[in-house]
């Protein structure tokens, strides 16, 4: 089969690639059905991020169970299932507290961009749908594989309430899906700091209530003018830079939230600012496991619709194009089909 | 009047100094009853905070009123009340979440180690109690202005529920304080982290469960061992020091929280291992305000003695040696009668 390599900065190929078999008897092998290009995926391809070798690339999926291990109880052929970029065998105690992506025999997967994917732990990864869902769902079903759940995760960090006033720090695809997030749980004011008119839009669409252009100490400014020079009860950081991070927290309440899900790239804090800013501080890599049953129910139901996050879609063996139009910001996410 | 006075590293003077008068219609004079020496207070002793000119010490006290401004409403000559060490108004939208040690108004009250003291914001800042209180219930009041308060604001942001694992770095008045929060709170298991033997004693009379010796990386073993690899629920950071933060932090488990409250001194967090530690942060300047008449009332109460962190009480007059006692840690902390 034909799968998804980086080789190097800017250097993406669709090449052939061994075909995923079943090598432990709690694997699946998953036919994909739509599978995507993640901001995070651009670390590497920008280079940020080092590599040492050709590197397989791809952590967002959904499609059909072809086989299954001998010890898989729970998944069976011929469903359609929806997993996590982290595997979790959804028993163990971090599990158990709702850290799926901190389980103690998590996998991050790296090989989804492809037409064929072997899922770890299939029984604690994957949920699948109640019957095969029409096309349209697909693009919604496959955000909620990380790109939705990651922004409700930095949403819940944040502790979102009804009512909340509510900033999010980073105009990409999760921090659009923070918004949505914010919107679900019934925040009172949501603004997306976004200087790109596509993304405001969208934004807007997913429940935003206002925009703010400006970033670092002047987007500050801006929100505590916004909540007459008191912060935010709740900020999402969904960028990972030095800059989103302070300006996260610098925009939030005393004894308010920071939800971070951005992956921090060189970010340092002060250990005696983060204590005179007194801000809660919560976040790492989502715990998607936890939130799919309900997210991939809002979909089916159509009570949200996530899958407009995605804006350029191509055949998979187009997937260096897929990346370049996201380096460029000509694309906010690409969804690719095999 | 005299006070005392901080010129230099390890100089302590106790001499002739202003005394206090009404300089704001909102502000009271009260006759200090008790105050005391804070590990905090170590810092510019011991240097490392740096002074830039002779300093007035203190911010724990309690004591009775002996004036009042013209603005002032609740609070009234010949009650006595116990304040926090930051000054708050008790109506801003910070104090109304709860957070008065981040008042707009706030001021760090820093001239009580002396006979009188002028607190500003007395309405917001001062707590009465029912009555004159009797000798043996002064330590207790005198914890809860910023000791207790601080500690019990550790084991609140660190979430501590019934049922929970604790840990307590620091074996400081801080982390005791700590230790008898969580079990007020419920805690199922209190792991004190301590190597001196006074202080496991006292750490195991206000509640701790185990004693751990080992510090650093070992401590956090010894923590994972405890726990069958799974980290603490709740780590309460009493020090403020990189080692003790960082042990605190890989104590947790992930979805675990850490209380911090040791002021801190060089702590540099990386953004990355925060990130992929997965636990929750909170912690600041204590709102001591928020807590006060409830733990005045179990020390009234005699439900908990607070007060037995004081194992060194000397004249006001001999404040230099209460300084040194702690600093050489023969004392655990000092309680000072004017």
């Amino acid at each position: 089969m034909k799968g998804t390599v980086l080789y190097g900065p800017r250097d993406i190929r669709f090449e052939e690639v061994e075909a995923p078999k079943i090598t432990a008897p709690t694997d699946a092998i998953i036919r994909i059905a739509v599978t995507c290009v993640c901001g995070s995926d651009l670390w590497p391809y920008r280079g940020i991020q080092k590599i040492d070798r050709p590197t397989r690339m791809g952590h967002e999926y959904c499609g059909v169970v072809e086989e299954v291990g001998g010890a898989v109880k729970s998944i069976k052929p011929g469903q359609f299932v929806v997993g996590s970029f982290a595997t979790s065998d959804n028993t163990c105690p971090h599990c158990q507290y709702g850290y799926q992506s901190s389980c103690v025999n998590r996998i991050f997967m790296t090989e989804a961009q492809a037409p064929h994917l072997r899922v770890p732990n299939a029984d604690g990864t994957l949920v699948p749908t109640p019957g095969i869902p029409t096309d349209d769902l697909l693009p919604g079903l496959l955000a909620s594989s990380d790109v939705l759940g990651t922004g409700w995760f930095a949403a819940d960090a944040a502790n979102v309430k009804p009512g909340s006033f509510v900033a999010v720090v980073g105009d990409g695809a999760v921090g659009l899906m923070g918004v949505l997030a914010a919107k679900q749980m019934g925040a009172g004011r949501i603004v997306a700091m976004s200087r790109h008119e596509k993304r405001q839009k969208l934004a807007r669409e997913f429940g935003a209530t206002d925009i703010i252009v400006e970033r670092g100490d002047e987007g500050v400014s801006r929100i505590m003018e916004m909540t007459k020079g008191i912060g935010a009860d709740s900020v999402l950081e969904c960028v990972g830079t030095q800059e989103s991070m302070m300006q996260a927290i610098q925009a939030t309440r005393p004894g308010g939230y920071v939800g971070y899900v951005g992956v921090p790239h060189g970010v340092e804090l002060s250990g005696e600012e983060l204590f005179f800013e007194h801000v809660h501080l919560h976040g790492g890599p989502a715990p998607v496991r936890r939130y799919l049953p309900k997210l991939i129910d809002l979909v089916l139901n159509k009570k949200i619709n996530p899958g407009h996050v995605f804006d350029l879609t191509l055949p998979l063996d187009q997937v260096a194009e897929g990346y370049r139009a996201m380096d460029e910001r000509r694309a906010i996410k690409t969804l690719l089909r095999p």
